[in-house]
């Protein structure tokens, strides 16, 4: 699919504000796609794709994960999860996308997990770090992810659970498996 | 067991700065069994023998893990943890505590568990809050505690995770575990 059917497909299912974020998450995408060496087609379906769910409706989602989905672990720790694992069945259903690369790095990409690929980690950076997100933290994450993609999504995860643990919100366990994995294999390495 | 006989076992195995800091644990622990309307005599036992095993041969402890205790998780995620389930199965063993409720204080007093006991929650709040604690946020928990157990324990878990996560320190699974749900207890009532 070329990038303007993409851009096509995903601009009725998102608001102004959430297009021009996926349109960020796009260009940071490429190029952590260029300098980690990971395939370039695939990054930008993966970007052009990941919020594909943001706004459909949360009990459908919810239904949608209860009978189809593997995984029904996210159910318990709010409906902000719901729209990534849910994005990776729709993208495939309605959209025809059937690499499970590209599905998995939508369907990763809020919460992580222990073992992601090369592309998952360049969607999940992607997301956090675009050029339209302004949040504490941010800016120190860019600078890492030029040199060092595993210590970016280190910090990103830190971050967002410090952020949960600062204002008393539950914490998805497999977010801190994701960072626990990764801190040990940087000292394995 | 006396007061003063306990705290003879343990003069032993502590350096004088941790039966110090025993001492203050037991302090601690009386005031918040008296508040909460916990067993007197488990908290003082609890308190006094919780760092049993603190000094104790990190080899030593972690072969007995391996060869003797059920869960074997702690052993990824640093010789910190040891001393607590540890020092359960050694203050069974050699000074003749059976009263599991008394080791159950003891076993989680350093990661806490989902679904814990008052007993188990006074001395895990005891140990962070006793009067020789000086590190950041200790004084907003020892207010919170005045009121409020859980509401401690989770700022305590939540003060203890963020400082694991800022120095890029693995964070126990279980330890975000038992801060989940007592967030979701909380959301319940």
């Amino acid at each position: 699919m070329k990038r303007e059917e993409a851009l096509q497909r995903i601009k009725p299912h998102l608001t102004e504000h959430r297009y021009a974020h996926t349109l960020g998450v796009l260009e940071s995408a490429l190029l952590l796609a260029e300098r980690y060496g990971a395939d370039q087609k695939k990054a930008e379906l993966a970007a052009i794709f990941h919020d594909y769910a943001k706004f459909r409706n949360k009990e459908e989602m919810r239904a949608l994960v209860q009978e189809r989905l593997s995984d029904k672990s996210i159910l318990d720790y709010g409906d902000e999860l719901l729209h990534a694992p849910c994005g990776a069945y729709y993208v495939a259903q309605e959209v025809g996308i059937t690499d499970e690369e590209i599905l998995n790095a939508i369907r990763y990409h809020t919460t992580g997990r222990p073992g992601m690929s090369l592309l998952e980690k360049i969607i999940f950076l992607a997301d956090y770090i675009e050029p339209g997100r302004v949040f504490k933290g941010v800016e120190e994450v860019r600078e890492i992810a030029q040199k060092d993609l595993d210590r970016a999504i280190v910090a990103a995860l830190a971050n967002t659970v410090t952020f949960l643990l600062k204002r008393g919100q539950l914490v998805y366990p497999k977010t801190i498996d994701t960072y626990n994995h990764l801190i040990a294999e940087a000292k394995k390495a």
